[in-house]
């Protein structure tokens, strides 16, 4: 008689992993047999599934039959080939099997000690993408799940760096410490705002820094701004940089940036969660150059670098800002290991972390640094690709430079028409698109970074939307 | 010739992804083949690996070769039935399986339609466990990574019900308003004090409250602080009651502290991260009775619900609160979807989140309610069991209650004997306990959570432990 603690049992396991790696390999072999953005309504996914937990197990082929009958259609696909929202992403097989392996190890990456592996890999693998995007090593370098984070760790860095005694003292009921400010441009992702919200410095801390005609920050509005605050009494104490903004991918001058934060003595985060890795091919070798320069750089593996999601890296010329604000070791976490053993609960928030340094280095052994460079290349020449097709069209125009792999654009009509075009679009279950407003204009975002899309699939998008700007030209009858 | 931008071919993926199946499933049927405690020394992993990224793919051949030989040795085997650390934690075989598949489809669930059945599934699921720990469905649900997260949102969500403006204004420079103070007990987690560092309000705001003998908080003594401070001019803003301490799993009075937060108008956040669970069982039926009047509630089905790392839930009976804390919409993360629609990023920091709820739900699925119970049953006889030995012997004490499935006990000697008898257990690879302070006194912890520990790897616990603590005793000639 099995022991009543037990898992399923590993003969029963091994048969629907096999199960289920063949649907993976038929998935990925044809990830756009079902229409990229899901067609359910809202509610239908819960209404098709029971209103309370079975009373007794069920069979793996009952769950398998729900997974593919009511869950994939409720799916949107962003390994669609298609997909050309938000950031594009891939989670690529290499990352997948990673994932896997990370799943049944399950270890704790805590301590040490809990895992050395998941610690020291992470090391080596932060060591080889901080070679790869041309960083000093200056740059200590530690994986959290997702950018929110990453910033948000930076930030609270930087308040500590600012009001030495915030760890023990906080901000409240302190009559002798001004209000604090942090800078990005307008562009800047909204990560930026809930961490300044969520770290007791109020929305209205966020100073949003007036971009030029192509997105980047200003850097006199932002000199302005730090000297008037500082007038005023305000005490700056970070400035978020981006390259590769939301909206248009624009790059904010750095090398600028950096001066202004170095004559004001402020805390510079770069956020190149998305762009970032850019940096790895010959002719954007300078794209991180002056991040040098900065305190701390966010680049997200699980965007641009086709490692599943959730990976976000943060690279930290002062590590131990970070430490001062967050390590903290009670009696039941402290271990008998040297000092000089790196525990990374000490750098962050979250005490439990999953091991996902492996899929990084499984995804960069399975690429090499060549492989991933060509892959960076073709999406940049598929996105220049597109980009040339709009601007030799009469209908439509472009709203952005295309410095990486996503292009802004638009049809010559109303901002209705344009918002139509996309649901349309949306609706033809080949291509998901999004959209942003750029200079107060509707804009549709054609962004690029699947490692299943090919020239066929933009090809097919670009006709996908002149045929239905034509056809919506039609009905309404209104000039595109 | 396939294009530029592709991933490792399908067919390479199936036999690599059959390869790996068969690799766990081995792995499954023995984790105790390796120690479980990893014997590397510091510095060892990363010395076996390259320095820097490999120019050129490799081939999974020699990727996995790696993972065997240099990253195998240096995990510390949380699968190990000998794993009696921390919490000991089951990532079980149907759960892993769905992170298989929540891999491979790799969707970002930030909004309703980046995803709906990632949504709606949540839903779904948070439901099923809340019925099963009879919480009443004022309650919403939500998926975080870790409780360090999830009380970190439970707290920012006190902190805008106590200061409505904060969101705005934040705290700084702001003469109007008051030291704010949180409180726990004296065992609290230490996700506390890092959710109240981070949100501003300092270390000093976290009032620890003494425990009785037994560990848990004591009432009169929390009133009394929270009548000091309002006397003092702080603003009391949360209570944090533990359902299940990390040292000795004690259980807060939680009518008592739920009296209390009500009289004070303070908000209640229990965290019942690893004990939860056990209110499914019949014997602990009214374990959170209580906790219907409290605010909030994070369980971790990651802990002792068999659902592979990470997987943190917050039940919150004020939901507009934590959305009023987060919730930011920018352009480019609209959608038209109807204003009922769901996006999870509105309840959270992070706007990235992998499809966690899949696990959940196939974890449920496979063994049913009653599966769970009978598990959960189970880890609490091992535990009580072993709590009996210890009582038994001379040589051993118990140090605290054992209200769940973890022992605290140590040797009847000094705290550096029972130091190093730990050392010597943990040396074995055999067993993996972690220690922690009780009433000043240094004790060892015997956590039983893990699917493949049985009654035989108890008693081999208890028979090596009475072993090693002999040996030690005679060389030493202390006397234990």
């Amino acid at each position: 008689m099995p022991s009543m603690s037990h898992d399923m049992d590993p003969e029963a396991f091994r048969k629907e992993a096999h199960r289920i790696a063949d649907w993976i390999a038929d998935y990925f072999a044809a990830p756009d047999r079902y229409p990229v953005l899901s067609r359910v309504r809202p509610g239908e996914i819960r209404a098709a599934l029971p209103s309370s937990a079975p009373e007794h197990g069920e069979s793996f082929d009952a769950i398998l039959s729900d997974f593919e009958g009511v869950i994939i259609p409720g799916i949107t696909h962003w390994n669609h080939p298609g997909f050309f929202a938000y950031f594009a992403i891939s989670g690529s097989a290499p990352g997948v099997l990673a994932e896997f392996l990370s799943a049944a190890l399950n270890v704790q990456a805590m301590l040490w000690r809990t895992s050395p592996a998941a610690t020291e890999l992470e090391e080596v693998t932060l060591a080889w993408l901080r070679q790869l995007i041309g960083l000093p090593d200056s740059f200590e370098g530690v994986i959290y799940d997702t950018a929110s984070i990453t910033t948000l760790h930076a930030l609270a860095a930087a308040r500590e760096v600012a009001v030495p005694d915030v760890r023990s003292h906080g901000l409240s009921g302190r009559a002798e410490i001004p209000r604090l400010r942090v800078y990005c441009s307008e562009h800047a992702h909204s990560s930026v705002d809930k961490a300044v919200i969520l770290l007791g410095l109020g929305h209205e801390a966020l100073c949003r820094i007036e971009a030029d005609a192509e997105f980047r920050i200003r850097p006199d509005a932002l000199a302005a701004a730090l000297d008037e605050d500082r007038r005023h009494g305000f005490i700056p104490i970070a400035v978020v940089a981006t390259v590769g903004t939301t909206s248009a991918t624009s790059v904010d001058p750095l090398d600028a940036v950096a001066a202004i934060c170095a004559r004001a003595r402020v805390w510079l985060h770069v956020d190149a969660a998305y762009a970032g890795v850019a940096a790895m091919l010959p002719e954007y070798h300078s794209l991180l150059k002056d991040a040098a320069c900065a305190d701390s750089v966010v680049l997200n593996p699980h965007k641009w670098l086709f490692t599943p999601f959730d990976l976000s890296v943060l690279y930290c010329r002062r590590m131990d800002a970070v430490r001062a604000a967050f390590s903290l070791t009670p009696e039941y976490l402290k271990t008998s290991e040297s000092s000089d053993v790196r525990n990374l609960m000490d750098t962050g928030i979250q005490l439990g972390r999953r091991f996902r340094a492996l899929k990084l280095w499984m995804v960069l052994r399975h690429f090499g640094a060549a492989g991933i460079r060509e892959r960076l290349t073709e999406h940049i020449r598929l996105a220049r690709l597109f980009a040339r097709w709009v601007d030799e069209s009469p209908e439509f125009e472009r709203t952005a430079p295309v410095p990486f792999s996503v292009v802004c654009f638009r049809a010559r009509a109303t901002d209705e028409f344009n918002a139509a075009l996309l649901d349309r679009l949306n609706a033809s279950g080949e291509v998901f698109l999004s959209h942003t407003k750029l200079a107060g204009r509707y804009t549709l975002r054609l962004a690029i970074g699947n490692l299943h899309t090919t020239e066929r699939h933009v090809a097919r998008a670009w006709q996908l939307i002149q045929q239905l700007a034509a056809e919506l030209n039609a009905t309404s009858g209104a000039s595109a």
